[in-house]
């Protein structure tokens, strides 16, 4: 079998729709007769709804309806604690928190209407830090909570006996900050009911079921009165798993009203609404034996969801635990604690907690390869867990290229002639100085904790012209999932890739999938998909062979046709045996479900067990310059080896690869939620400053392919892992560069020029 | 099991956003940026397109595209002969036939467009009827085919010995017109083509895969580039299934454009542009033994097409040999010839070509009857077909209850005593005379002549929350399919109707499905329903036992639970059991696709074979009151007898058996399309005066339940064999009441005035 189009580079099938500009986002929908929604949020932090008057809403012409927490079904919904309402009910827990929503004939309309609302607010003491949340006495945001959304603890090994030997100990705290998704697309949706009383619902989304589920939820309704298609998404990042409110608004908007109801956000409301990443503050002590390896780890986490617990749990769970899998670990510790605060609900995030532990991780272990005189490259290499090894939580690790991950990314840097020459440089000699840093990373494929099911399918329909329509409802929202589904199928049926269409994720059509998360699509979907595939083509060669009086083994597909090699007279169109399969006695259609659920465990009650199929791993070695009389620092080359398993796309692993790397840049020097008093000081594109080209180096990546034996054509996630390093590569750079050690995200020019004075006041004080 | 909801009338299941208004016609879609089509049509029957000036039409301001044959993909397309084009290219060959189209961005604007179009033809002798198509020495319509359509010739046992003994022989010719297909909702389209070239077309049609098929012949493209989605269809009886033109113009202007364009039939539109039944002149001869058993038939067919032959000549094939099946037949003899004339193209229409030969067999029946001094019920009961019998042509009589159907209509309609009555009353003593009239039919549930395929695939998932989707692309068109599915799936699985969803018909995402004709839906889509359902419910209840640690065997399923009776423990919801098909190792939900294909064969060369699993018979009896001072004929009572092998939804059985009994008595005693010169001079509701509800009496049914036992609960198809027997019925109700035999429809005043001046004429020759 040719392998022409697996592994090789191309273009996304969603490519032309795109670029043409015809591809429709929610927010290009339009519906007869469909009306426009907007939302008033509250500007406190904290406070009690004493009473909102509408009248002056409702009266103006062309508004259609004015909602409050009064009109929203009086039902609690939420991912695992049930603490939201569609709109606030009697109390606001964070400034943007919805709290009314107006529809009318227009955009405008209803957004002049919002200012026609009447809220008394009557303000309540704001706990705006964790710090404040977890106070003794603190009041409870949530009653019963004591103002923790959840904690965790485990223990394994003997982690005070591991320190005892550890020839090198170091402590310290590292803070992290929030950071916005930035997807292009704000998000939008647009929801209807049609005349027999069931709710569509096009949403930009990463999981049509997910959606589906939270809206019957919120709602209080069946789920199979609910329809949820996904229009085009322009990108998610996590935050349009399950935590967004626009399409639960939206939806009830359009139920109630009982026609179609459009709500977009715009920048700023997204700013305001969407989940940001889960800001932690992460207090880690590791002690390394005399030869590098590490001996004991203990980690004590405060992450902050906010207002609402969504899924920042799950987030924390992450940062507590993954990374302890990606070395040969006995003895760890972690204490993990969600606080509530006043401030905006976080939840998932590209990297999901990942990099809240890797950033620390990372400048834990070149400090502390520093301190033992070795290079930090080969502390990573000797701690890293083996292909067929089992982790210290239970994962199981099927394939691991990490070590050549770190050697590719050494040569790749000229990682050992700049360390000599950084090393060797005179500091304060120049006004602009170099340094290069390193760190590793590990992420799951696939994640076994959503219901004890990590497991997708694909329904895969031969047409009557020998072309194939696939259905999933795991979402491709720009990430290039329909791309590789495309090319999976048509490898293995032997088909251009334009013969291979990609339905769109619909809750009514499509099987039961839980979406695009946790870099699961490839591994999982991509599963499913390649046995769909190779189901379908045994069933075409099964009856081909029957037709020409052939073996089925005999035969190749190629360029439409199914033949014997050498025997042009047996030869069919693939068109007529997919009719074929049709039109005679006891026919069906060649319409193939296949279906793969990873070989996994749910973790148990101690968190032990294998929840992935398979692991990406992911190395990255960043030079910067640190200019020394601004502080600023800037990424003059970025190299990211990825161990994916097989790039089958390897154009859309590199995309992958340098959108993530920008995003980490964007976290550790640039993007910064500013907040007054709980309140976003810089809800736009202009004050938050996301990297722009001018920003960053020209990126530099490879892949490794570890060929992972649970992976389809050995196939791993390869979309979140490269965000998870860049941070703690960036900080161990300018540590390399300048000699300061910057533990608190993101690294301003104001601390890295604090940083500088206390070196040069060190070095007075020692002179 | 309950069986609760088969058997019990059921209001449908689509009514509610039917009758709340809200259902979504084709002409109801609105797109962005939509615009619309208008046809400009031939006024001649025949002419050569000299020319065509399209210049001031595209110059008239919102005009966005004037189109001609020259612009339509130069490939003939036609469910048999491929003789058209989507557009007429250098000739036309009928009045109405589609010479341009124009798009614009209104109706209006359109319209006036098509005025401004000046087109130059050369009008060419026509051929108006059959005997002048079929002249020797007319000239072609389509070259080399001496104006013949198709011709068949079927003879079996020794007709002349048959004559040679019967004791009874009547020859005589029918005449029969023909019948427009008066659906509520005319023919529209709306057609869109999305951002990879995809085109959709959402239409009023009965099949979305022949209608896919069909487009990409005309089209010339692969079907998977286009999808079709069954807009709600008000009506189709055959006319929607693959003859109508409208999409196809609609589906060509909208890829050109690349926009939406949306293509909706006015009254008169759809007049000129649907296929009406097939217009027939059949001579029969048939003989009867002195004990009134059919001992020869010997038949002369012929048939007009009109410009193009569609489907008529399946049509024709039908009128030549069902009606023999219905009978213990051994000699037999059919010659039937279809005619190429320059009038519209005639094609598929509810009966399907049945009608056309159940009038002369069932007014010769009677008029023989008479000869021998016998009953007609009588006649019909000792011909019978029983069950378990084959055929003259090879068909397997499965199930028949014609002779309970004549037992019954004999009893509604008070036979005995009327037939005592009119037979002793005086003729001519009174101005409006009574009579009674009986005929019977037979129709196929199912054909498998559309390519050795009968089948039908269902697609059933089970919701999360235990309710149950269907998917089929099998279409309603208001005959109440998917309300029959529905109650199949609900009986099946213990769960209310309200809880089954049937999904939109769409050719991405459905199974293959041949689409609602020859009275298929209810034994084929309703076995497929079954089987999906019944595989479903065994699946539910494997997981629920294990669950539960019960017996399969023991478990019933009611009120959304499934239980182990008397053990209250033992319990779980319809809706966990969904959940925990999927959230399990190796979880996949509920999805299950059944396919049925009917037990069937394609009939040979000879036209001999079982192609139907199983036979619906009907028996009508009239009671009409002939006015004698002018003619008209009104039905005062009418009884039908349905054979439907069960009655799944009595209240649907009732509706379809009422509507078919209305259609009858149109086309015998109202409707008739009236054309001058190829030029039809009634096209609206005013002048083609289909009955209204005063024309009708009030209309009695019941249904024969003779349990098929290929049918799903033993059920056959209900639609179309009650249309067969109404023409026969009332002209022998007509003869009995006032001795007028009327052998070509429609019977008119005018024809039987002139029937009774005949008759007095001869009374007075004999007086």
């Amino acid at each position: 079998m040719s392998k022409a189009i697996v592994g090789t580079s191309t273009p996304q099938v969603t490519a032309r729709e795109k670029v043409m500009g015809r591809a429709q986002y929610a927010g290009d929908i339009k519906l007869p007769g469909m009306l426009h929604a907007k939302v008033l949020r509250s500007p406190h932090p904290h406070a009690r709804i004493v009473g909102i008057d509408t009248s002056a809403a409702r009266a103006l012409p062309g508004v259609k309806l004015v909602v409050t927490g009064h009109d929203v079904p009086a039902r609690n919904w939420g991912p695992h604690r049930k603490e939201q309402r569609i709109l606030a009910c009697g109390v606001v827990r964070h400034v943007g928190e919805e709290v009314a929503a107006v529809v009318a004939v227009s955009d405008e309309v209803a957004r002049d209407a919002l200012d026609l609302i009447r809220v008394e607010y009557e303000p309540l003491p704001a706990l705006l830090t964790p710090a404040a949340a977890l106070a003794e006495g603190a009041p409870e945001l949530h009653a019963g909570t004591r103002n923790i959304g959840h904690e965790m603890r485990i223990e394994r090994g003997d982690v005070e006996a591991g320190f005892a030997g550890a020839a090198a100990v170091y402590e310290a705290t590292y803070d992290m900050h929030s950071q916005y998704p930035g997807y292009l697309e704000p998000m939008a949706s647009v929801a209807a009911q049609d005349g027999n009383g069931r709710l569509t619902l096009w949403a930009s989304t990463q999981s049509v079921f997910l959606a589906r589920m939270r809206l019957a939820e919120a709602l209080d309704r069946p789920v199979s009165t609910i329809r949820v298609v996904q229009a085009t998404t322009g990108g998610g990042f996590g935050a349009k798993i399950v935590e967004e409110n626009n399409s639960l608004i939206c939806a009830f908007l359009a139920s109630r009203l009982d026609r179609p109801v459009r709500l977009v956000n715009n920048r700023l409301e997204d700013f305001q609404g969407a989940r940001a990443s889960v800001p932690m503050t992460v207090w880690l002590r590791m002690g390394l034996s005399a030869d590098g390896m590490i001996v004991a780890k203990d980690v004590r986490i405060t992450a902050e969801c906010g207002a609402y617990s969504g899924l920042a749990g799950d987030v924390m769970h992450v940062t507590a635990m993954r990374s302890d899998n990606m070395h040969c670990l006995q003895n760890v510790r972690s204490h993990a604690v969600l606080a509530y605060t006043n401030n905006p609900p976080r939840g998932a995030f590209r990297g999901f907690g990942g990099q809240q532990m890797l950033f620390p991780l990372n400048c834990h272990l070149t400090v502390l390869a520093g301190m033992l005189g070795i290079d930090p490259i080969e502390v990573h290499k000797r701690n890293a867990i083996p292909a067929g090894a089992t982790s210290v939580h239970g994962w199981k690790i099927s394939s691991t290229g990490m070590v050549e991950c770190l050697e590719m990314t050494r040569k790749a840097i000229g990682w050992d002639q700049k360390r000599a020459a950084s090393n060797s440089a005179a500091r304060g000699t120049v006004t602009r100085r170099r340094g290069v840093g390193i760190a590793a990373a590990m992420h799951v494929s696939g994640n076994r904790t959503l219901g004890n099911w990590d497991g997708s399918t694909i329904l895969l329909k031969l047409n009557e012209d020998g072309r194939v329509m696939l259905q999933t409802s795991e979402c491709d929202m720009g990430q290039g999932a329909n791309t590789m589904l495309s090319q999976i199928c048509a490898q293995e049926l032997g088909i251009p890739l334009s013969h291979v269409t990609v339905m769109v994720p619909d809750t009514d059509t499509a099987p039961f999938c839980l979406g695009s998360l946790a870099s699961r699509v490839t591994i999982i979907a991509g599963n499913a998909a390649l046995r769909a595939a190779r189901e379908a083509r045994q069933k075409l060669l099964a009856l081909a062979a029957e037709k020409l009086g052939a073996d089925p083994e005999q035969l190749v597909i190629a360029d439409g046709r199914i033949s014997v090699p050498g025997q042009p007279d047996k030869s069919a169109t693939l068109a007529e045996i997919a009719r074929l399969h049709i039109f005679r006695h006891g026919g069906e259609g060649i319409h193939v479900r296949a279906t793969y659920d990873a070989p996994t465990v749910m973790h148990d009650d101690n968190y032990y067990g294998n929840v992935a199929p398979s692991h990406s791993f992911a190395a990255q070695a960043v030079e910067v310059e640190v200019d020394t009389c601004t502080g600023q620092v800037t990424v003059i080359d970025s190299f990211v080896a990825d161990d994916c398993g097989k790039a089958i796309n390897p154009l859309a692993v590199h995309g992958q690869t340098h959108g993530a790397t920008v995003q980490a840049i964007g976290w550790t020097l640039y993007e910064n939620l500013h907040y007054e008093e709980g309140r976003l000081m810089n809800g736009n594109f202009a004050d938050y400053t996301m990297p722009t080209a001018d920003a960053v180096p020209m990126l530099r990546t490879d892949v490794v392919e570890s060929n992972d034996p649970n992976g389809p054509y050995g196939a791993k996630g390869a979309s979140e892992t490269a965000i998870l390093p860049g941070a703690a590569a960036i900080a161990n750079a300018v540590f390399d560069a300048v000699g300061v050690r910057i533990q608190s995200l993101p690294i301003t020019p104001e601390k890295v020029l604090a940083g500088l004075r206390a070196l040069q006041q060190e070095e007075a004080d020692h002179a």
